[in-house]
């Protein structure tokens, strides 16, 4: 296709994004361009709205348009409790198990020394200053379970313990829906130290 | 995420794209927020500069940014040997495979009466044009080998026939690199049928 720059210029961008391969990049592109609809337009216009009006929190670090993101700008949520994430992803997956009812704190990524990523390229000094500042009970670290979440996890227990602050960790275990069978033995293994009575 | 619309929006537009579920598109628009760079900007442009400048050829129907492809407009092509195919996705294809030195014809789809699609839905009236016009003595039909495909192909053959020109179909057989034992049946059975001598 030689000389079709337009093309091929989409498909590089396309193939930019992450999971998404020179092959899908240019199934994605052939099929807006097979379309006639205006697909491209309104991509195109909600991608430059998203890039000019979605910023970060000031308080928590999640996504916002304002200045405050709406969980934080929301009256009915309290700081007694917040719950310690990994990044706005996953702030959108645990607001829709509707059962967390405090604040969230976004580090913007877990510790990893291979990445370079230490606890100053994280946001943890702002999480020492909240804790102080809007009289923290809880702090729930819900950081993914593997290898850097939980060192993320340790290492926000052990300079956070200090303050008195009470400090959790979400359960691991075999998720609902599950199969016993098909279940790993690490999550095995902690679901059966992690096992509650039953009344 | 109550308010913020214009994540939603993004996501909502993404996952328009096909093979992206809502999941996916989550994630793509997420990625794309968490990064610095201009990402967002750049496929934006790209979409736009696309629908703008990328046409159909006007002999071929392949994708172009003139009013020929760059294959129709390639002198160095000769129109002895036409190659139908679906859609631009396949000359792309078969650019690839280094092999076909004539040009294309794009039909736009295959016959799919469940569809909708008759022969008055593709481009064949251009393409019987085109061989009474263009001198073609050879048309090689390269539908996918699918019942929609086989149907289109047989069609092809029907109608081009009477008109004295050669009409030949791609060879189906196991795929290079592929394994005997995971090939379906029907392609072995036609493996064995298009047997070749080895000389």
């Amino acid at each position: 296709m030689g000389s079709l720059e337009p093309v091929e210029k989409l498909v590089r961008e396309l193939a930019r994004l992450p999971g998404i391969g020179t092959k899908s990049a240019q199934r994605l592109a052939f099929h807006m361009l097979m379309q006639d609809g205006g697909l491209m337009k309104d991509l195109a216009a909600a991608l430059l709205s998203a890039k000019e009006r979605v910023k970060r929190c000031a308080v928590c670090g999640n996504l916002a348009t304002e200045r405050l993101c709406p969980i934080c700008a929301d009256p009915k949520r309290s700081s007694d409790t917040l719950c310690v994430v990994r990044d706005a992803r996953d702030v959108l997956a645990l607001e829709k198990a509707r059962e967390f009812r405090g604040k969230y704190h976004v580090l913007g990524g877990v510790l990893s020394p291979v990445d370079g990523v230490g606890p100053e390229q994280l946001s943890i000094d702002p999480l020492l200053k909240r804790i102080k500042e809007e009289g923290v009970q809880e702090i729930i670290v819900a950081t993914n379970p593997d290898v850097e979440g939980e060192a993320t996890a340790l290492y926000l227990a052990r300079i956070i313990k200090p303050s008195g602050v009470r400090v959790t960790r979400i359960a691991h275990g075999v998720p609902i829906g599950g199969n016993l069978e098909y279940v790993d033995e690490i999550t095995l293994s902690r679901a059966l130290a992690g096992r509650r009575l039953m009344e």
